[in-house]
């Protein structure tokens, strides 16, 4: 019998390959009195050249895909490995105490680790957790077991681990990881989002997955299901290959539509965009057909690091998105950290309910020099493309105008200093909260435009965390409250001249698409790859028919009428 | 200089006194040899009869006022302290090792404790807990410090505490308990909605009362304007007492209306109604003219015990209500546990955003045997007055058709086995989540009443948790966006014949009743002691003029412009 595993579907598409563990392993380590000193001292080598030859591979392989500064990290690493003194005083242990080579090591790192801590030094503590690290690695030649590394990682496999972190995320290879599952995380934590972008099919949320698989198992699964195959039968690894045969083929025809416009049966043009977390991904967004990127989660570049990016690193990371994209608009969102995503170098206080917490731009509008910095990058790489500047978390018409005039503030100041500043920037809001929605029209007098981000409406609606699975059943895109909010929204930005777009999950998927194109949304933007079919779709629908889909949902009950009745009228692929 | 502290006006009055510190002590026991044992032995004894003393007098107090289930706890305190075997224990501690009693007792005690712990038995491992008490008590006499005590306070006194849990605020005396004073909580805190009820002034959140005040400081301490002077100048002292005087007064005058209707000058009759937490309070509405009691919280009768209430207790207490309010209407919402509020005897998940998760009707939809056990008892004391149900935290009308089905098959049942069931129930929700009130037509159509329960509608609406300091700015009972939602329902309710009430602290607000007014709201619930104050207000007011404020107020931008016009507006006292 065939084991599997359940999990969400996180993101589409079939992976088939052998299993890669992400769990860090136990490194227990006794005193053992050794017989042989010499055979102890070669082991003690034997294990300090091995880590050297992984640490130079780690250090070469970083510097290439991610530049020296990433890879000095490993150099200093490299170093404490050649320290006479340390090397000296393990062999020292062995050597005068008899004792085996894992003990010797693990009692001398822990006794510099100690002394270096006690320091009042900042240098000489990042020293103590080189050295920590550097004894795992060589503890673990010792041990004989193999500590994971996804950056070192030079063959197809699957990635089995308990969650993702988006520094995991960021060093996925796409040659070499086929896909991924996890333990922990639903469709819209932050690894399930990137590997949608980075189109590398997920199941995430198995609870067990870490537990059941074992490292080179055989494994198949399937993105869009939520399936995962352990070491499966031959009938159904028959059956996988045969799908995703039959998925390269569509992917082929839906690559047809890369160059054409959005548009529907009687003539109503929209654009289809996408959401992108790194600059990179504007290269999948032009790959993939998308007319624009419709949300820029800038958070991202302040994630994973020691301090806050500089001003020009910032520039430099706009800049490259703005001049990929050419003249395709770019909206660019600002900084939305806090809650449930924290900044190790900021300490922002624990927070009963993050979700509904001080975050986004509550904390910009506090914290204003790291929103300053950031408008100035902004301001400063808007003359490269057509750049489009968003606040999230906007919840009253007093914070829109104050970040706004903070923004021409900057702007001002930077035009004094003789920097080069777009005028035809546009400056808009997401639309998450559900007050903001419900006082579109006042909202729409004051922005260029909305940008409803679906993903936290609907939380906030539906008073349900997105992320906890008790309350997961009230996670409905399709209730009648929701969609007669994106219609505020909608009614409002159109009466006053404005767009409107949507940046969340909703926007991208085969059920809600129908529905949003009824209520009038100009811009769908969604993840690199969800973009061609759903262009392909639009183009296949005719408006005036979903406007009329839309007016009766808006009229129903529930989710799940609402869901029924689109499956109902209108074909979905 | 007069040292004064600012915090949250929870709960209005004003209340002058002496501060009695709800601190525990620190009990650091150290060990010394001592040269007299007979003189310990003295003082050990004193301490163990002073603690019988004040262990008997608590006993008896408790015995009185709650019971003699409630007071069997101190019963088996007692019991401990007449054990020979342990005080012989301590007494051949203190004479072969000439050691002090305090240590003697710590060492005896700690060791029995960890024996019972060690136990697979239940009674044991609560006897442990007891012998944990009992030294603590004697510790205390023997260190000569006091451990507070709210149950035992004989004279009056403003409380000083970091946080007041619900049995705290269950225990407190109006006969001597003049005023509380905390670091911690909000206006919307359990403990400052329990004091509004009983009408004992409390300032909430003041971060540093209990680091500020010591015992027997003469504190002056302003509810309404959540101010604290600490051993205050003579003119302050002459000032408050003036204004005592004055409420006084006020309180006269209020007097007069309570057995009047609420009518507006233009003859529109409204009906003024109060929360309460316990039956106990049924007495309190009357007393301030209540005409119904518009929100029973059930949950109290959940908390602060070992395990569910039974059937029977329940039914007791819906019973004691219903008969001592006669015919006059009572709203008893079912339980709305979790999230933040805990049950230790129902291990709930912890959560993430517990505002946002797993809690209320979600919970006993899941949980469906203590749904039911709540709704038999409901069931069986309707035939006792006017009882209506309602449920809370409904976000979809699934839920609701649902929590209904389980309430008419449990009204069967009861038929079948010959109980009287009144057959007027009405059967409404509590409209908390954006979406109910977004969809409010259509919940209107099923549900026979609406009470809008602001304090959660405003959080959920503006994504801002209510008890979180850092965004406190965006509570706003006053945006057009929450008066938008508010008219939804009103609107929704009238047009099916239905009536719509208000239960969260909005409806006792004097900038919001004259908003609510012109809105249409046919019923206003709040503490007790602002109804009388309420009914002297809209009778002084004209719905029709009311109607065109709300209508103006509903296209203002800010809740800080409708703040403003409503104040130019109305005359507010």
């Amino acid at each position: 019998m065939t084991n599997t595993l359940t999990g969400i579907a996180a993101s589409s598409g079939v992976a088939i390959g052998k299993a890669y563990l992400m769990t860090e392993p136990e490194l227990t380590v006794t005193k053992k009195t050794i017989t042989n000193v010499d055979d102890e001292m070669a082991r003690f080598h034997d294990s300090i050249k091995a880590s050297k030859q992984e640490l130079e591979q780690i250090r070469d392989r970083t510097a290439a895909q991610q530049g020296d500064e990433n890879a000095a990290i490993f150099d200093a690493h490299l170093l404490v490995l050649s320290d006479p003194e340390l090397v000296g005083t393990i062999e020292g242990k062995v050597r005068n105490e008899t004792v085996n080579a894992e003990y010797a090591l693990q009692e001398t790192a822990d006794s510099l680790v100690a002394m270096f801590e006690q320091m009042d030094n900042e240098y000489m503590r990042e020293r103590a957790a080189d050295i920590r690290d550097v004894t795992k690695r060589v503890l673990a030649k010792l041990l004989n077991v193999s500590i994971p590394n996804i950056g070192a990682i030079n063959e197809e496999v699957i990635i089995i681990s308990k969650d993702l972190v988006p520094s995991d995320t960021a060093q996925l290879n796409r040659d070499y990881i086929k896909g991924f599952i996890t333990d922990m995380g639903g469709r819209t934590s932050h690894s399930a989002i990137m590997a949608r972008s980075m189109e590398i099919p997920a199941v995430v949320g198995t609870k067990s997955a870490t537990s059941t698989i074992t490292n080179n198992d055989f494994i198949i699964m399937d993105g869009d299901k939520g399936e995962v195959y352990i070491n499966p039968a031959k009938e159904i690894i028959e059956e996988y290959e045969q799908r995703q045969i039959q998925l390269e083929a569509q992917k082929k025809e839906l690559a047809l539509l890369k160059n054409e416009s959005t548009i529907t049966l009687d003539g109503k043009r929209v654009e289809v965009a996408s959401n992108i977390g790194t600059p990179q991904e504007a290269e999948i967004v032009l790959e993939n057909g998308g007319e624009g990127v419709g949300l820029y989660r800038t958070e991202f570049l302040y994630m994973e690091r020691e301090s806050l990016p500089t001003e020009e690193e910032q520039f430099q990371a706009y800049k490259q998105v703005l001049e990929k994209m050419g003249n395709k608009p770019v909206v660019v969102r600002t900084l939305d950290i806090g809650g449930d995503k924290q900044l190790p170098y900021l300490s922002l206080p624990e927070e009963m309910n993050p979700f509904l917490g001080f975050r986004a731009i509550r904390l910009c509008l506090e914290e204003q020099e790291i929103f300053r910095i950031q408008l100035r990058a902004l301001l400063r790489a808007s003359s490269f493309g057509n750049l489009k500047i968003m606040f999230p978390m906007i919840a009253t018409l007093e914070e829109f105008l104050e970040a706004k005039q903070i923004l021409l503030e900057e702007k001002s100041s930077l035009q004094e200093q003789g920097v080069t500043v777009s005028n035809s920037i546009e400056i808009g809001i997401m639309v998450e909260i559900p007050s903001t929605a419900i006082l579109a029209d006042q909202f729409a007098r004051e922005v260029d435009f909305f940008s409803i981000g679906t993903n936290d409406l609907i939380q906030y609606t539906m008073a349900a965390d997105r992320m906890n699975e008790r309350v997961s059943y009230l996670y409905q895109p399709y209730n009648p409250a929701i969609l007669r909010l994106v219609k505020m929204v909608i009614d409002a930005a159109h009466a006053n001249g404005k767009w409107a777009g949507m940046c969340g999950e909703m926007a991208g998927d085969p059920i809600a698409i129908p529905l949003l194109l009824g209520l009038g949304l100009d811009e769908f933007s969604m993840s690199a790859p969800s973009m061609l079919k759903a262009r392909r779709q639009i183009n296949q629908l005719s408006q005036s028919d979903m406007v009329n889909l839309a007016n009766q949902a808006l009229s129903m009950q529930t989710s799940e009428q609402v869901k029924q009745f689109v499956k109902e009228t209108v074909e979905i692929q």
